[in-house]
């Protein structure tokens, strides 16, 4: 049995302390700690069985029953979140990204070496039962050498002003998965990026500094190009594709639906809809990450997502994002 | 908090358990009965958190805390449990097929109604997501009047012939299925039917006295027409589309498959398989229909699929049997 | 070069006549035969450059330029223009069906065999890309050993009730295509039919006794079943699938659209309509069955479909229509 | 009627002429020209009915009788042969690329604009059947404000290094026509191009300063972004996908196949192969695009493809060139 602790009963938080209950055997969540704490959160905890809930994220550190904690707290806690955790001997299972100041990065994935505890990333769509088949058939070599990766990631819909003003800004908030995804698929390491990015959707999005819509081109240390679409808005939802492309043939996935009908009429042949947003879509990926993690320790394995992972893709994302101030491309390794 | 028992821990039954233990709230399954209990039985059951383990269904009729059965025994005895159960002022959830003999069948539903418990038959496609959407587009009149329905179903691999041998045959076994889903998508009742059937996938099949492969065609009282494809072999995978044509257009639901993706390569472009059986492919579709049964109960209405859609099934069931031996069509209400 | 003479410049005698001017090599259209021939026709003849235009099918049979001849007349005159074709000692090239009355059909024959002339019957979707590739798949043995042939076949709209009256009712105009493609996919002949009828789309096709949807049972000599679903009106455009399923696998075809396009909207993702009518789906096919025909004539071959496979498809036609009317399932080799 | 002379007599100009005898109506070919000249042409001329066969192209500029030319020679002679056809007062059809030297190109075109012909680019795809459906739903507004184009084009194998050397490069020679499509596609002009590009299939390709494989970003006058990714090898057929992405939807076509057929077996569902490569996925199109250019001239209006097109591609691949050299992005206007 492990034992874990929540920080953080945001909407994510909320996703996995749920499949931790529901989905997950060997492993009891038995404390949340969320520096807001309200009568909601209360209210949910007791709903679901968990009956320690504090403001206080110290006891879960200090709590000697627990062996591992889950960070789901807001993005620019997250490296001091994993300093404490790791210095009170827990393993780690923290949400993307990482952390946003890379050296701050480095010196929690230093302090996570030495106290020897493991530390797993949030990158969830490795978990994904599409986007694992395209890795799993790179991997296997069905598609000969890989030529070039191709990423299809848009949102249905911005999310809010107030949240998109502390997010980061696109590529640290949406484009980190996808650079992680890119890594994933590539089997290799970006070496320069280039990006073109733009305010189309919604000019608000461009007056607090950020984009809303980017091409983004990568070249691999392996030779290999690849290439991520991003929009914040896709009114017929989650639009998640990806795609290698190699010497001896290309393997791509599509979107998922809910269902498979199709309304013949005289208009066409009406197909469903897309899932509309990443609850819906990764749902079963998040269970298998949090399923992963505690197999990670249970069998004393190292993690499938790590802090290396973790801190690659900031990297990547801070390329990215001097790219698009800069208008020229840009190498990871000057990060 | 509705409490329940389960008679018979076979496939199925342990289907039901573990999806009420898992997923489905407000619910206890407290006693588990099965004739050949035995010390799988009890593993399993503790394994999921059941400590009453019976051999004897009469435990649980004479608890006055079980508020419902779920009756999961071999088909011969079901009509049986029904009586019992509703004698005992429990409601009941009772597997496919309710039963095959047809008196014995009246005279069940005639004691749950005069006792006033409610019953719910396990014809669980009806909450599969495919299947409920083709019922809804023609409810929902989006292709007009409905001229035709089509089910094709087929099974991966044919089942052990000890188990063909009680079954009670291909209609009653597996067209039951269909016949509940031909009157769930046409609003209707079949009227008439003819088969065609043919021993094609295995000899042995044909010396039981059994069919593995059939065509059964269907009038409908409402004017429709019907057809249904069976075999027990289908080496791809577990074959289920179905699809109603009509006035104003044609809605139709393709199979599910394990992920969205395509290889392509100098041989075409390959797909992934499709799920290989029931307990895949209505997995979901299993936790759905109790969930329904549960909410009949807690808020008491009727329960979405009835002891009459039991009936109607094993009426029209009888019929093709007698079809497929005669050679003629036969009409529904003359059984 | 093979020379031509045409009879009936109706719409599938036009289709002939302009596929050979524009897409056949090697051969030349020298006259035209039209019982009812007026300005338009010879409009139309002048305008493709035919210069030959009679209302006299005689000028063609007595012609000892013409090769062959192609007979568009009405379905009831080509039984009787075989003969006097065959009699002239030219070849055949007869529009399906290959006549109504089996006596005078197997009389034709017998002097299209005496004669020593190639005779080709209209079964034009056997050169369809998508039908034939079904067809050789199962050929192959890419799908094992057969056991159910699937095929869906939808007209867009009825035809006029004028029409409709002449036409020998649905199992001689409409299915006729069909049981020659159950016959083609199967490798097999049809021993037995069963037949569902009904009148659901115009109650006028009911009042000159005839049916516009229908389901189609078959029994073949190999032990196979069939199944044909008819519909005289699918507003979407024309229905035109099939499939083989068998002991290692299943091989089907969807239907052709104009475009490949995916319009995605809030609504769901809307594809192509299909094509309209057999004169944009069967396009091509029109094309290559003549060219066959052609081939056949010069390199001294039998064309693919013969006059026997012409009757084999009127006598299960046969079978089907006092199916309908009887409500009883009728063996093919008793007509 | 319309009389053609055609310059260039290789793979494409076999292609027009053929499509002009056997499929255009209203136009004649008199006249073949090809510097090249020997019987193998001879004898296809004549196979197709054209008896004038010249080695010089003079022959058909001095010929009062020709109203148009149908410029197929190599690339580097496009520039010269367009002047020396309008100064003869002949409206030209001219394969692309229009040219590669960008100042002999405007002088062409403004010797065309004095002499008052009419000029058309072979920019094939537009006429595609595919490709001219995501061109219509943008301008229809189907998709709303439009904010991404995404083209994939990918070659089945790479031409022969003879080719290559001759060919301008992957950009002129290739993407030529992506660049067009991506003008077609978004209704703007490429403002600003940025290309990372590789020799990954054929490293011999890299020796004589060519590239195999790019990704090609673009950002465009009126806002939107644009993609391209090029490969001259995909072992499973020519990838032509488009894809432009909106405020209210996405409009996207997949790849033309063969056929529709799908072959279920225990390894997943087998898809027919793409077409091979542009002379069968563009057959149509070849045709269309010349009926349009005749229409033109029996109409006189303004071809569908201009000269200005030709050059704003060839501006937007030399900008491509560049910036595959210098690793930077590059404005298209400083061109």
């Amino acid at each position: 049995m492990v034992r874990l602790g929540l920080i953080g009963a945001g909407r994510i938080g909320k996703v996995h302390a749920e499949n931790i209950v529901s989905r997950i055997r060997e492993v009891e969540l038995k404390t949340i700690a969320d520096i807001y704490l309200n009568n909601d959160i209360k209210e949910w905890a007791h709903s679901i069985g968990i009956k320690n809930v504090t403001n206080d994220a110290g006891e879960i550190f200090s709590d000697p029953e627990i062996d591992a904690v889950l960070i789901c707290s807001s993005s620019d806690t997250h490296e001091q979140f994993i300093i404490e955790a790791a210095k009170a001997g827990k393993h780690i299972f923290c949400e993307k990204p990482i952390g946003s100041d890379i050296e701050k990065i480095k010196e929690a994935l230093e302090i996570v070496e030495n106290k020897g505890v493991k530390l797993q990333v949030g990158f969830v769509r490795r978990f994904d039962h599409n986007h694992k088949k395209v890795h799993d058939a790179v991997k296997e070599g069905k598609i000969g050498e890989p030529y070039l990766v191709k990423i299809t990631s848009r949102d249905p819909q911005p999310p809010p002003l107030n949240y998109l003003k502390v997010s980061g800004g696109l590529f640290f908030d949406m484009t980190i998965h996808d650079f992680d995804m890119a890594r994933y698929l590539s089997g290799s390491e970006v070496e320069e990026v280039f990006v073109h990015a733009a305010v189309l959707v919604d000019p608000a999005i461009g007056e607090i500094g950020d984009f809303d819509t980017a091409i983004i081109t990568m070249r691999f240390k392996n030779g290999m190009l690849g290439v991520i679409d991003n929009c914040r808005k896709a009114i017929y939802g989650y639009d998640q594709r990806t795609e290698v492309h190699g010497s001896r043939g290309c393997i791509m996935v599509e979107n998922d639906r809910h269902n498979t009908s199709m309304l013949l009429t005289n208009e066409g042949t009406l197909s469903e809809k897309l899932l509309w947003f990443f609850l819906e879509r990764y749902n079963d990926a998040f269970a298998m990450e949090l399923k992963s993690f505690i197999d990670a320790i249970i069998n004393d394995t190292q993690p499938p997502v790590t802090g290396i992972d973790g801190l690659k893709a900031v990297l990547v994302a801070e390329a990215a994002a001097i790219s698009a101030k800069e208008g020229k491309p840009i190498k990871v390794n000057e990060i």
